[in-house]
C-alpha cells in the first residue's frame, strides 16, 4: 500500500513512534534543526499553524480581559537571585550574556574582552522576575488591580536534549502574568486560564485534555499551586501542554509589589502566571498524524483546503486552471468554523500525484483533485484527510460544484469534530481505573524502555491516593521514576474515592493520573 | 490654558521638541525604560500600536505573496565572518552569549565557568546569514523560487545612546528575506516591498514619505542598492521609517545559495531584504503628537472611540452606565476604514476630567462623554483629538445620538486623513529647492547644535548633485556631519535638474535629500 511517510508509527510489536515523528515534522515541512544546537526553524506551514493557533488564543486572552505588553529578552542575573526559591527550582542552563561587542583581529571576529558587561545578562527563560519588577513599580492603589498583562515571546532554556516542539532551546510561547487584590481573585484567575487552555485544545486543536492541580513536587518553582492540562498521545504518553499557576503572595514579598487597599493599608499582591507554547504544535502531531502524515484540525489548519489542478501541458490545462481559480473565490467567500475559509489554489508546476501526496502529508483537511473531466462536468474531486482511505484505497469523492459548495463548510466542521471524536475516543478508552496495588502498576507498565526506543502503548492510570507531601511524596516519586513515570496531576473532575492509597495504603482522598510523559 | 502636557515642543525661541517627546511616551502610557540598559518596556497601549500596525503591515506582506517563519535568536559568532563586508560595515556592537549555565555558589548565583560554549553565540542584530544558510539548503531549483519569507522577531544592538522607540539596543522588527532567479525579479521585490512601506506609513500611519534610493556611503552592509522612506519629524528632521535592500548575489556568494536554472546550470540567486521595526512609533509620536499629547491616527489607535461616562455616585449614575453600554455596542457594530471600530468604555472609577485627559494624552481619536444629561436627552456629547481646541477652549460637540452614530465611521475616516493631510502639508512646505551652494546650506542650517538641545526647525533641503562616489562622497560626508547633517536619499519621484552640484560644482544629474536625521 502506497503510503505519504516511509516511517510507520508501529512496526510489528516494536513501536516506532520517535522516528515517526520525526518523520512528520520533516515531511510535513512543518520545522527543522537550526546550526545552533537545540534550536529550531520554524518554517513556513509549521509557523502558520503557530499563526493561527496564536490569533485564536489572543482572541481569548483579550476577551478575558487581558491586554498584550512586551518586556525586555535579557534579564539581569541579579534578579534572578531575589527569588530564592525561584532559582532553586528552576533548571539554571540559561544563555548568559557576558560581552556587547566584537572586535576585528587580523581579519578574524572575536569577543572583545574590553566590552565585558558589569553584571551578565540572562536571555529570558520565562519573565516572572522583570515583569514582576515592573508591576512594582507601576502599582500603586487596589484601583490599578486586577492587572492583567499578557505577553507573546520567545525564551531560552538550554536543554541538552532537544526534540523538535517538544523540547527545544528555543521556543515561542505566551506568558501572562497578573496581579490582584487577594487569593480568590487570583485563584478565580488562575483557574479562568486554564479553562481558556482546555477550550482552547479541546475545540480547535481537537486535542482532548484533562485538567489539574499538579501534585507539589511538581509545581512551578515559587508557586503555591500549579494547574495543567495534559493530552495523551498516540504513544500513550502524556504531554503537558499548558500550565496556569497560582503564586500566591511570594513574588510579591521577594519583589515588593505591594498596593493601598480600600481601606488604605499598604498590602501585598497575589499574583499568577500561565503560559503555552510552540509545544502544542508537537501535540498536535502526536494526537492527529498518522501512517500518512499530519492531519490538521480545520480551525489551526493555514490553508483548510487546497486545490490541485492536474495541468499536463495540453490546451485543456487552461480551462482546468480558469475552472479551479473560480471555485477557489467560491470557497474563499464562505465561512466555516466562524472564519473565512482559507484556500490555497496549488498551481505549481510539479506533477499533481506529487502535490496531492505534499498536502497528505501536510494534513490539509480537504484536498481537492480539479482535471479536464472536472472542469467539463462541473463536478468537483475531493479528499478528506481525517477519512483517506477506504480499505487500501484513496478515499475520493466527486460532487457537482454547486453540491460541494454548499457541503464544504459542513465538511470542514465535521473534520474539526471528528479528529476530537477520534482522540477523545482514545484517551477515554485508554485510562485504566482499576490498579489498585504498586506491584500491579509495575506490572501494566512493564520494564522501563529506554525514550529513543519508544515505549509500546501503555495509556495512563487513575489512582486513588492519599495526596502524601514532603518526604513521602519524594520516595514515590523516586519509585516511579524507576518505571519512568510520573504523576501527571490530580484531575479537577474527581469521583468519589474510596480504599486503600495506591503508594502509601492510607486512605485515598482523591484520585491522581500516572503516566509516561514528554 | 490648561494642557495635557507640562512639556511644549517649543518654548519661545527654543526648542524642547526632544524633552517633548520623553512627556508624549510617558503620558501616553506608551513605555519605558527598562533595568536592562537601553531596552525599553512596550506598555499596553504603546503595544496595541504596535499590534495594529502588525496586524496591517502582515496582511500587506502576504498579499505579495510572502509567508512568515521563524529562525533562531542566536547566530554562531562564524556566521558573521562569512559575509565579510557585511560585518566590516556593521557596527561591531552586540550582545554576545559566552556560556550556558547559572551555578549557585554559598547561595549565590553566578556563571559557571565550566558551561562555556566552545564558539560564542550573538543574539541576532539582524537575521541575514542565518537565513540565508537556510535558504542555501532550501533552494535547489529554479521552480522553488521565488522564495518569499518574512519574519516577525526582536534583534538586539547595543546601542549606547538609545531614546525610547527610536534607538533601543532591544526592537520588535519584521525582517523580509528572498530569493529570486535574476536580477529584474529581486529588483522588482525590493521596489515593491518599498511601496508597501510607502502605503502603509501614509495610508495607516498618516505619515508622508519620500522615497528613494540611498546614496553609496549609506547602503546596508553587503547590498547593492538600499532604498528608504524618510519621513518629516515636527522638529524638521528627518527619520528613516523603512529600507528595502537589493542584495544582488553577495549574500548568494558568501552563503553559496545556488539553484539549477531551467537550463540546467548552478546559478547564484538574486537576494533582497527588507525591514520596518517599533521605530515607526516613534515616526507617528513626532508626526502626529501635539502640545496636549500624542494623536493616534484612526486606522494604528488601539480603540478609536473612548466613551467616558461622568458618574457622581449617585442614583443617575445607572442610567449613564446603561446609555453609555448601549452606545458602546452601537459603535463596536459599526466598521470605518475597512475594519470593526474599536470602542472602549473606560469605567474606571478615576474622575472622569482625569479620565478624559489620560485620553487626550493617550491619542485616542474620538473621545466621548455621557453625562446625565446627555442620557437624558438621547444625545452624544464628543471630541474630535485632531480639532480638540478652539482656541483656548477644548471643543466639543454635541448631537442626538443617531445623528452620532451615522456619523461616526465617516468622522474616523476624516481625521485619519485630516492627520495626513497636516503632516504632508508640513513635509511639502519646509523642503527647501533653492539652494544651490554649500555656503548657502551651511546658512540656511545654522550652527550646528547639540541634539539634545534640539535644533530649531530647518526643514529639508532637495538639491542637485552630480552623483560623486567613493572618496568624493566620503568628502562630502565629512563636510555635511560638521552641520549635523546627511545626505538622505536620492527621491525616486525626481524632476529635471540643471545646473551645478551644490558639492562638487560638476553637472548634476540628479536631485538629492539632505537633513538632520534621527
Amino acid at each position: 500500500m502506497q503510503r505519504a511517510l516511509s516511517v510507520s508509527r508501529m512496526t510489528g510489536n516494536r513501536s516506532t513512534f520517535p522516528e515517526w515523528y520525526q518523520a512528520v515534522v520533516r515531511e510535513a515541512d512543518l520545522a527543522e534543526n537550526s546550526p545552533v544546537r537545540g534550536m529550531m526553524i520554524i518554517k513556513p506551514w509549521g509557523y502558520g499553524v503557530w499563526e493561527e493557533i496564536q490569533r485564536d488564543l489572543d482572541r481569548r486572552i483579550k476577551e478575558t480581559g487581558h491586554v498584550n505588553a512586551y518586556f525586555p529578552l535579557l534579564i539581569p542575573l541579579s534578579f534572578f537571585a531575589k527569588e530564592a526559591e525561584h532559582v532553586e527550582g528552576f533548571a539554571k542552563e540559561m544563555a548568559v550574556v557576558t560581552h556587547h561587542r566584537l572586535r576585528a583581529v587580523d581579519g578574524k571576529l572575536e569577543v572583545d574582552p574590553d566590552a565585558k558587561l558589569e553584571e551578565p545578562l540572562i536571555v529570558r527563560p520565562t519573565s516572572e522576575t522583570i515583569i514582576a519588577d515592573a508591576f512594582q513599580r507601576w502599582i500603586k492603589s487596589h484601583r490599578d488591580l486586577p492587572l492583567l498583562i499578557n505577553q507573546w515571546a520567545n525564551v531560552v532554556r538550554w536543554e541538552m536534549r532537544t526534540r523538535l516542539f517538544l523540547r527545544t532551546s528555543e521556543f515561542l510561547w505566551q506568558e501572562g502574568h497578573t496581579a490582584h487584590v487577594d487569593e480568590a481573585d487570583a485563584r478565580a484567575e488562575t483557574m479562568r486560564m486554564l479553562e481558556v487552555y482546555r477550550a482552547l485544545s479541546e475545540d480547535v486543536l481537537a486535542m482532548p485534555v484533562i485538567a489539574g492541580e499538579k501534585p507539589e513536587n511538581e509545581r512551578f518553582p515559587g508557586a503555591v499551586a500549579t494547574y495543567s492540562i495534559e493530552a495523551m498521545m498516540q504513544d500513550g504518553k502524556a504531554l503537558q501542554a499548558g500550565t496556569s499557576h497560582y503564586l500566591g503572595q511570594n513574588f510579591a514579598h521577594s519583589q515588593n509589589i505591594r498596593f493601598q487597599s480600600a481601606a488604605g493599608e499598604l498590602e501585598y499582591c497575589h499574583t499568577t502566571s500561565w503560559g503555552v507554547s510552540t509545544r502544542l504544535i508537537g501535540g498536535v502531531i502526536m494526537t492527529h498524524g498518522d501512517d500518512d502524515g499530519l492531519r490538521l484540525p480545520p480551525a489551526i489548519a493555514p490553508r483548510q483546503m487546497v486545490i490541485v489542478p492536474i495541468l499536463r501541458d495540453k490546451p485543456e490545462d487552461a480551462e482546468v486552471l480558469a475552472y479551479s481559480e473560480s471555485l477557489a473565490s467560491a470557497l474563499q467567500a464562505q465561512t466555516a468554523l466562524g472564519e473565512r475559509v482559507r484556500v490555497l489554489l496549488d498551481k505549481r508546476g510539479a506533477r499533481s500525484a506529487d502535490k496531492r501526496w505534499e498536502w497528505v502529508r501536510r494534513g490539509a483537511p480537504i484536498i481537492v483533485e480539479i482535471g479536464p473531466r472536472d472542469a467539463a462536468a462541473g463536478q468537483v474531486t475531493y479528499m478528506r484527510r481525517d477519512k483517506l482511505r477506504d480499505g487500501e484505497k484513496i478515499a475520493s469523492t466527486a460532487v457537482p460544484r454547486d453540491t460541494f459548495l454548499a457541503a464544504a463548510p459542513g465538511i470542514l466542521a465535521e473534520i474539526q469534530a471528528n479528529l476530537f471524536a477520534e482522540a477523545k475516543a482514545q484517551l477515554d478508552s485508554n485510562i485504566r481505573g482499576d490498579i489498585r496495588t504498586f506491584d500491579q502498576l509495575a506490572e501494566h507498565f512493564g520494564a522501563a524502555v529506554d525514550e529513543d526506543e519508544g515505549s509500546v502503548f501503555k495509556g495512563w492510570v487513575r489512582a486513588p491516593w492519599s495526596k502524601p507531601t514532603g518526604a513521602a511524596l519524594d520516595a514515590i516519586d523516586e519509585r516511579l521514576k524507576a518505571l519512568k513515570l510520573t504523576l501527571r496531576n490530580i484531575p479537577l473532575d474527581q469521583r468519589p474515592v474510596s480504599g486503600p492509597c495506591l503508594f502509601t495504603g492510607e486512605p485515598a482522598v482523591e484520585e491522581v493520573l500516572i503516566a509516561r510523559a514528554y
